[in-house]
């Protein structure tokens, strides 16, 4: 896992910090940074080494939002194709226009919201259009009191994007949502705990080890298994249109995890000890 | 643009303010201003001209309900069909039932839902029945000190209609919808604020002015073609079974903007200049 | 109405009060229990006399979870039938798997999901596993200030179950969620509070009293028709893809409630007198 505009440790616990480092351009977000993401979320963090993610930025930013001084296209997007509506749903999954259509930033959300581990945002400093709503699709946002938060699309005339219109109403309701994003101000880190975006909000120089912190007790002495499948049924269920659907869904996950880590659990209660849990969180059934 | 229960003045900027003027009746919602606020949301609003809209009450009230003390069928249905519930499904899309059996209150609300511009409830006083669920399918309620604000239905022996059990659960969270509507009780601005169904409360002789303003921030040097997506992603995927299906339609509209006003965006931003959009809202691709 | 691990009384306004009764194992919930509630709620609990239902525990406990002491499959889960997750989806509402592999909470909540009554939980102390997330599925949780309540399957292997994937987010929102099912913590009734799973705190001694007093206030006077309506319009529609789904359901009770109880209601209105409502809960018309 070597990357050029990430860096990634990994701690005893299984706890990985993954850090968007391109400091002199307050970590942008650029098209190599989208495939680094996408390539880290979809693939690498997948191992069974990785337990739990941190993900922060290199020095005074969080991530400043796409890089609009890049040359050409900056969305990443090609012009030429230039389909109509009707034409960019009929083609949308086929190629050529996968790559030259689908949103950048919506390729990285999906890989975080699809990895069945928990994964925390510890926004050191501004983070600001991507740099907001790729958090979103995070489990848990994070924040220093030099956090700026920024759903600025309306101001550069696009919309907001990677899948944020899916996530924002779910964390922080449809009447905030709308506001924020129709308004397109920074947001301090206060205004943000006072709104829900953010779960707590921490001194500069503490903030990493508070995510640090909160993802050791995540994972420590707890089944990966089980973690992965809850994060999966929340996601699933939470949008779901009936609860027979989570009964369906929890059924299959309380029988896999029962004749599972779930006999170990229950021993180790029995036991009054700690449990040794040995199911891996990349041999999880299907939750669809 | 003139109505017989409405009044509507437009300022420099777009920002239509809408007035339920029925004083006398604390502006009760009859069948004349069901017709003329669909009229109204479905039709007139939806001129360029209009940008963003802030909706109140003359004189004390915001709008003191379903107008009880009218003639005849006070709820616009036609007894005389009496279908039974297959009838009535099985009827729904067809005429006669149309008129005879669909809710007035919900035809209003839908017109402002699909609406793609900003919609601001200054809620100047009493606003009880369709006049509390008509604001739920508003963007943004704020309140005067003199609101007050009933989901009372029950006490009818009626359920709340005009879409609030789409809306309601989505801006306040299921357990204080449903005590709301349970309970049927009055609540005050400051319970209103309280449980988040109002954004802010306002002294009662600034509050229409402060609508106006927040409106203002939202639209002027603003992209109206993306102000109308945006509320369109947010409205339809903040109900969507997986992020995929607002990865979709982010994409559809990341590109549609990307070629369009998202130009003039970013060549603002990189020129330091406030952008000059040219896109209409009248001219958005569906996003359904 | 007899049972062994439950006792239930119902007052003079129709409230009933349903007390989890095994208080030498903390009210641990055992397949007794688990038949006993499933067979309270979707079927005891439908006759006319109960018109709304506290649920609260005997002794010091709300309920001390799944009854990890007893003998053999503590889950209630037949472990030979192991089938796969394809087998498990294709055979799911077929015999003999119904009773072997499905969630045994789930049973309880959708039965609690499904009555058209109003259920407030009355949470006196600890409330811990299925404890928990069986008062997910009621209406409104209050608490004591000895409540303690915590979502520990993490800590035991398993999933969180009894659908509380559908229900936890819809309450408190996803990132709270989230937070609470990793960390497996237990949070005290003021922590509940602030992230706004229960509605109040009370002291323990006050608890069940104003419970049932918030129960009165819902039933007296009302229409239990309307009542049971609202609770399955906000169910069904606040995870509903599209406010027109909520139109179509809000037709039906409109048109359905307006020749009935409503007739009543408007009439009582208009004569400044309390409304004698005859509907029964028993005869909703299906709302699907």
């Amino acid at each position: 896992m070597t990357y050029e505009t990430l860096s990634c440790e990994i701690d005893d616990d299984g706890v990985a910090t993954l850090t968007l480092s391109r400091p002199d351009a307050l970590n942008a977000f650029d098209l190599t940074m989208a495939r680094e993401l996408e390539q880290f979320f979809a693939v690498d963090a997948h191992d069974d080494a990785i337990r739990a993610i941190v993900v922060t930025g290199e020095g005074r930013a969080f991530c400043a939002g796409m890089d609009l001084s890049a040359e050409g296209n900056v969305f990443g997007l090609d012009e030429s194709l230039s389909p109509t509506p009707e034409e960019f749903r009929a083609s949308y999954d086929q190629a050529p226009y996968d790559d030259g259509i689908r949103d950048t930033g919506g390729k990285v959300t999906l890989a975080i919201h699809a990895l069945p581990k928990p994964v925390i945002a510890a926004i050191n400093g501004p983070a600001v259009g991507i740099g907001a709503t790729m958090t979103l699709a995070m489990d848990i946002r994070m924040a220093s009191e030099k956090a700026r938060i920024g759903f600025v699309f309306g101001r550069l005339g696009i919309v907001p994007e990677a899948c944020s219109s899916w996530f924002l109403p779910r964390i922080v309701g449809i009447q905030q949502a709308l506001e924020w994003v129709y308004s397109a101000e920074i947001l301090t880190a206060e205004q943000a705990l006072a709104g829900r975006l953010v779960r707590s909000v921490h001194a500069p120089d503490e903030l990493v080890a508070a995510a640090q912190e909160l993802a050791r007790t995540f994972v420590v002495d707890r089944s990966l298994v089980a973690l992965g499948l809850a994060k999966r049924l929340i996601h699933r269920n939470g949008a779901a249109a009936h609860p027979l659907e989570a009964h369906l869904t929890d059924s299959l996950a309380m029988y896999w995890t029962s004749v599972g880590d779930g006999k170990e659990g229950v021993a180790a209660f029995r036991e009054k000890r700690a449990p040794r849990f040995t199911g891996r969180a990349s041999e999880l059934p299907a939750i669809e």
